[in-house]
């Protein structure tokens, strides 16, 4: 953690410098939120962080949710979290799966017998584990998060959204979205009218916001039903403790063991239905514990307190689009309304889609928005949130179409599928549970992959995979990627080629004092005049040398920068090679070119949008032309 | 961490259930702290978890102490707070200390020139490095924790400790102790008496406690000054971000990189002194400023601002007993009031030894006071507080005695001493500074190192040295020791002999079913009905063979106990061996005997009591039966 730039402060540092803004009328704002589930709550604490920015967060809940629904988070999810700072607690708190274990029927058919088990995540994979956690927890955390910004956002509930009207021409910005809202828990209030410059619709699967787009949830329900129950329990099953997916002599059963070291997690196949013949209207509690029971055995499965259960219904769906934007008006306009999450796509739960894949939504979404209302980029950035996550929603459906049956024992071709099938067809795809495959193609945010080569450790397209380097100025060894925060700002990062840094043939120094010095230099164009000079772009150098050979003199002046209200030094620009496992140091993990080097550029939500040679200056230069505003 | 047992709970697991206890006289209490300093937050947050003990903390700041003082946590400290749950936070928000640079004078002595880095701490002396953090933080973070017990303690600020009043008989603990306390922001009211138990003094050098029992700081005054700067500074001198003690020509200075990035503490050397002639009197702000840049020629030094400062005066000191027992009465009574941390032993702030020191008292002291007023202990268990502690106090002055001088440039014999020689000795002395150096001789509570080849690598009377493990029932890979927590038990680490633990020639099986089924065993002899078996022992069983061999049905019933009011298991005590640094198990890195096995014997304050054969039943009996009292 970086803090004290300007000046001491007494107390928790997590606790940001309250920012003084003018009073404005709390019924117009920028961004209007809906829906304090994940999504609306990571992308309410993203925004809380801009002062320039108001932000309100409304739940139509009368009270925070306390248990329930969602309870995995990916690999993925944790490298995000901890650009919020969260990952440590998260990890202290929730429950890790080490291992997945795979059961099947015996021979006899009389019950179940395990067929192996896999490390999961496979090590390498992320440097997070998957954590198991109670959803509300996570809303808890992004809600702290928000109360300690600098504009001390705090989520509204019992706040319902009854409808939203976009502006008569919704090209015209300063012509408003309104939504109308009532309060919940005042039930003699007028309704009232918000307006926003824009509004995300975070509230689920019955989204209104969704609805008054006009837009459904399209696709074909699969008239499957699953029992969930969040259980303490004593039992024989020797693998309580781990994740298992259980195909039992006629169904199936899941098991994810939760935070706290007691709670289990089940999900239980209720089996297909005739449509009109629903579980959720005639299967008790009960009848999910004696199924549970049956399908454990010959163990034994006696729940001594049951905190929460639901039945739910598999319906893999996807709406017909992220935002406002009908077809005819797409490339004309640039959206004001978006949905993320459930509102815009639903999966089944075999996947870990639904909490993971709705936070990436809009840790994807509240960059772009912080972007253009600062000023820094044109609202057509704020189409990419659409023509990014709408493919992947449909990718991850198919994904989920094929994987869904095999965890039920069906072949794609509707044949028998062991447990020893699936647990070899596990490990292939566990790319995409552990949340890191999404593979944003190439288009105005992401370059082409011409100079992949230069660093295929990292892919462009698809998620910084951080690796451990030591930082010059103290030789702290840590992870390159965590020093990342969710702040909107664009990572740099500049792995050295051969030449010493203090040599003038040094790329990366030429590259150091080209992003200084030179008018076609993103730092120079889109910097506003005295902000620190890692205001919008945040330049971090991985030298080869180790860090007994450099001192801090040798650094050019932008990876030693003098910053903030008292001009400090910022001793934590530069880096040396490190260690990670087996010796290797993170150019050989992630394959950089040790003699030329490689520039690896990062988008705000922690994406390679591009690598370039470090000599690349004029593409460095058109590829941020394409998508920023220069300053005046 | 472990929560839930006896039932879901919505909210921060780190908040416990509030206990509901009898109303009470708040001026009639178990147990009064006097100062919340380090010592003092410490044991009040060690207290604060037991219901069953009243506790109130006094300080005499009329507010929260925000800056200065105290900012190293030693390696031994943070594993110490890991106990209390605050390690990960700690190490999140403080400075690691990576390396220490050495720096003595120039060939020309005209400046100062590097003489050398070392690794600080070196690798494997704990699995925690050295942090760096505003003193004021700690007493945050225990003050929140005690806010969180189910006694839902908070200190008390503005209140001054007039006086102590022993009662007339002081083994008849039906007479409290009386402390006369004055409210500081209530200067009208009259002064209140609070009654108590048991006092601790942890206010400091200047000890209204300590005086209270006619006691002084005995030690000789060593006229040597010294300036203290928390300051955030630009500088070109290039380790500015690692603790370096620099040997300048006419003088000493020593830096710590601090929390946030920004910030640095300097100890400037002011010299010697006449008596009566004392630089707090007569050195400013300024003059340290100016001292610090002629010691740091050639290098620039200009401070920004300067968040603190203080002059010390170096003075060794420890008083004459740690308690209020009088020589003639000692072994006659047992102790009523206690003095800690700086209350009864000050050193200079070179080798980090007060407020580690401090809390390390205290943590002595907690659960000792915590098993007398539950009933487990006789009060002579408090004799061993006084046993303990002193003579350590006294070690750690002789240490700091060569010690300091060497850093100050002085061999013992009065020579010159090189920061060549500085260096080489540095890491000698590592273990010391580290805070792992204590070995508690054998006495009451730690026990003959007859067995100790056991297990080599866990020396009887030092603090248990964690390794890592991999949990059977999930394959989670942890550090064994973060298994235990600040709750007064006892941990009884039974590490597997060569027999399979299946097998009937196990004498971990047997120790296990010994544990558990003999009128001799601890367990039974000091755990009360209605208990959960693991409230007074927590036993801990490691196996020989890989989490894969085995299965949680193959563990005795100690190590798969039916716990809390639902009659869950708790699947956390077993663990197999694990794979710590180079692929050795937890057998090769602490030497454990594979053939015999070993079972560890660990304090409630981490300090290995006693090493002993699994099969040694009467030995273990006896040990327990020194100092503890069989329910009835």
């Amino acid at each position: 953690m970086q803090f004290f730039l300007d000046g001491f402060r007494a107390g928790d540092p997590d606790v940001k410098p309250e920012a003084v803004r003018p009073t404005s009328d709390s019924d117009v704002v920028d961004v209007l939120v809906i829906g304090h589930g994940p999504a609306g709550a990571l992308i309410a604490a993203q925004l809380s962080e801009f002062p320039g920015i108001t932000t309100r967060l409304l739940e139509r809940r009368e009270t925070p949710m306390i248990q329930g629904q969602a309870d995995g988070v990916n690999c993925r999810s944790i490298e995000m979290l901890n650009a919020f700072g969260l990952a440590d607690r998260l990890n202290r708190e929730g429950c890790f799966v080490n291992e997945t274990a795979f059961w099947g029927a015996n021979a006899a058919g009389t019950g179940i017998v395990r067929t192996g088990r896999v490390r999961d995540a496979e090590d390498g994979i992320s440097e997070y584990r998957h954590v198991l956690l109670n959803q509300a927890r996570l809303h808890e955390y992004l809600a702290e998060k928000m109360g300690n910004s600098p504009t001390r956002l705090q989520p509204e509930f019992g706040m319902e959204v009854i409808d939203l009207k976009l502006p008569d021409n919704p090209a015209d910005l300063s012509q408003p979205d309104s939504v109308v809202v009532r309060q919940l828990n005042l039930p003699g209030q007028p309704e009232t009218v918000i307006k926003a410059k824009y509004v995300i619709g975070c509230d689920g699967a019955r989204s209104t916001v969704r609805e008054a787009l006009g837009l459904k949830l399209i696709g074909v329900p699969q008239f499957h039903g699953w029992g969930v129950l969040d259980v303490l329990a004593t039992t024989d099953f020797p693998d309580i403790r781990r994740k298992v997916i259980i195909q039992a002599p006629g169904g199936g059963l899941a098991i994810l063991p939760r935070e706290g070291g007691y709670m289990t997690r089940l999900y239980v196949d209720l089996g297909d239905f005739e449509p009109g013949d629903n579980p959720r209207d005639r299967v008790s509690k009960d009848d999910i514990v004696a199924e549970a029971k049956r399908l454990f055995a010959p163990y034994t499965f006696e729940p001594k307190e049951i905190p929460w259960w639901s039945i739910y219904e598999v319906w893999q769906r996807v709406t017909e689009r992220f935002d406002d934007v009908p077809d005819a008006e797409r490339g004309k306009r640039s959206p004001r309304v978006f949905t993320a999450g459930d509102a815009c796509h639903t999966h089944s739960a075999k996947i870990g889609g639904g909490m993971n894949l709705s936070m990436q939504d809009t840790f994807n979404l509240g960059w772009k928005l912080a972007a253009v209302l600062e000023g820094r980029s044109p609202v057509s950035l704020l189409d990419t949130y659409n023509d990014e996550r709408m493919p992947l929603a449909h990718e991850f459906i198919e994904f989920d179409k094929v994987w869904a049956p095999m965890v039920d024992g069906k072949a794609p071709d509707g044949t028998a599928f062991s447990t020893e099938q699936l647990r070899n067809r596990f490990q292939e795809v566990e790319h995409y549970t552990a949340g890191v495959a999404t593979h944003y193609p190439a288009a105005l945010l992401v370059g082409k992959d011409t100079h992949q080569r230069l660093a295929n450790g990292f892919t462009v397209g698809m998620r910084f995979h951080s690796a451990e380097v030591t930082r010059l100025a103290d030789a702290l060894r840590l992870h390159l990627g965590h020093t990342h925060e969710a702040d909107g700002r664009w990572r740099l990062y500049a792995f050295g080629d051969a030449a010493p840094i203090t040599s003038d043939s040094s790329r990366l120094r030429a590259l150091c004092e080209w992003l200084v010095d030179s008018p076609d230099s993103p730092i120079r164009r889109y910097t506003a005049a005295g902000a620190d000079i890692d205001a919008v772009f945040d330049v971090r150098g991985i030298l080869q040398q180790s860090h007994n050979e450099l001192e801090p003199e040798d650094l050019p002046s932008l990876l030693l920068p003098i910053k903030g209200s008292l001009g400090l030094n910022d001793y934590e620009k530069a880096f040396t090679r490190g260690v990670n496992d087996g010796d290797k140091d993170i150019f050989d993990v992630r394959e950089i070119d040790r003699s030329q080097g490689a520039l690896v550029i990062v988008r705000p939500d922690q994406y390679v949008a591009n690598i370039l040679p470090l000599d690349a200056y004029k593409e460095l230069s058109d590829f941020f032309a394409g998508f920023m505003i220069p300053v005046k």
